[in-house]
């Protein structure tokens, strides 16, 4: 399965431009043959809007930004996973939601793992790890950005089996680890691919590190982004999870039992 | 505190060697002010030695080797982390100890993940993660090799309070991305030291990967060896985990129902 990452500077505060841009590069994906399409983190709106434009701009699962993006996924014939504001619980949820070419919504998944302030201050978190669902005969799950620094989410994900994780994120300086260390290791230690999809760019104060990257079951990169704006595009082998599991099964070798002893 | 590795040849199955070139590493550690020295795996012994050089070199917990491990602690000065064959439960387990300075044993513990067919033939496997132990003031933990693999390890043992685990390692060529990207890795995603003491040269068709580390609570190198026999030296600071968890608390963060639900 050929996928592509956005890797762009965040909108501001503008759905409508958002799904405008949105569209132009779901066009582009399709043209260099991508059957699916990760944005970054909150990629119809921007990130880092605040919490009265947050309150503003989310809408429900099954909303107007369902419909559009399916619109778009039919259009240009490719499933998309895309960031944007949530409306549940008398709040604004920090969302993502695989859609899939037919325009059927695949998976939605609110951020469990709430990042510092910034992230407090505009968003309740999610209740829930992503389900895995099937995306051309792949098992995909959703993570959110902060989400995926903690080993137990790639891992519940991968046990639930997970074959690949999509993450859209907005990972700023000096955290340049996480899509250079952590991301991968979260590939390597469960055997899967991982999808991380970052803004590039700045967005207030907040400078963004970009360097999106497809990291596969052995650790290693796929492909990477690097400063600018960007369409990554990698070709995700089944085999290769395969042959990586034939020689270290992470997986097949946990012993559960001990890690709550001490814990 | 200042902290060493040892990054050695191994030795051919001959504990008298083995505890001879200990004596003298440990002394030259002390001489750069070293509180506390780590081997690698097996150090004693050697790593692949065979089912039989193993079951004739094992000796239980509070046997010859620590004794003899103790009476060098106690004339160098030092703590000494040390691996050998462990005679225990008709077999032999992969063990390592912590003997204080003053020679008493601070922690046994026997590797719980066994490294595919060259450990499965040798050993059995322990059955309890490390003991968290203070050695001058800091909460210490043990892991062997493969068992710094898996994210639940480091997790489980820092959830115990552990701001340094040491790692006594036999690490192997393909396997680069250990030393490289996981260990780090664990550092960072707990916000604690790991010191990762490997093997260099060969032993049999094996060769080592060397490249011993010392990593930080941000996941940086405190200090890496390259590919030949060193002696690593690295100074630990407390404040430095204290800044990194003001900074990102992952432990704080974490969700552990969350977890539960999807695995």
């Amino acid at each position: 399965m050929r996928i592509a990452l956005w890797q762009t500077v965040p909108v501001a505060a503008d759905a409508g431009e958002g799904l405008a841009r949105l569209r132009a590069v779901a066009h582009d994906a399709a043209g260099q043959g991508a059957a699916l399409l990760v944005t970054p983190e909150m990629a119809l709106t921007g990130y880092a809007i605040g919490c009265e434009a947050c309150a503003r701009l989310a809408r429900p699962r099954g909303g107007e930004y369902h419909k559009a993006v399916a619109a778009i996924a039919r259009e240009a014939g490719l499933a998309i996973a895309f960031g944007y504001p949530e409306a549940a619980g008398g709040g604004a949820r920090n969302s993502a939601a695989l859609i899939s070419a037919n325009g059927d919504t695949l998976a939605d998944y609110a951020k469990t793992h709430l990042f510092d302030e910034i992230d407090r201050a505009q968003f309740l978190a999610g209740d829930a790890l992503s389900p895995i669902v099937e995306l051309e005969g792949w098992r995909v799950g959703l993570a959110i950005c902060f989400d995926i620094e903690f080993p137990e989410v790639a891992r519940a994900l991968a046990r639930a089996g997970a074959e690949l994780i999509l993450v859209p994120t907005a990972n700023m300086e000096p955290y340049r680890s996480v899509p250079l260390r952590l991301v991968p290791a979260r590939a390597e230690e469960n055997g899967i691919y991982v999808a991380y999809a970052n803004y590039t760019g700045a967005e207030g104060a907040i400078r963004y590190c970009a360097r999106s990257c497809v990291a596969g079951p052995d650790g290693e990169d796929l492909a990477r982004a690097g400063e600018g704006e960007a369409l990554v595009v990698a070709d995700l082998d089944r085999l290769a999870i395969v042959r990586r599991r034939a020689a270290i099964d992470y997986l097949g070798e946990l012993r559960p039992a001990l890690y709550r002893s001490t814990s």
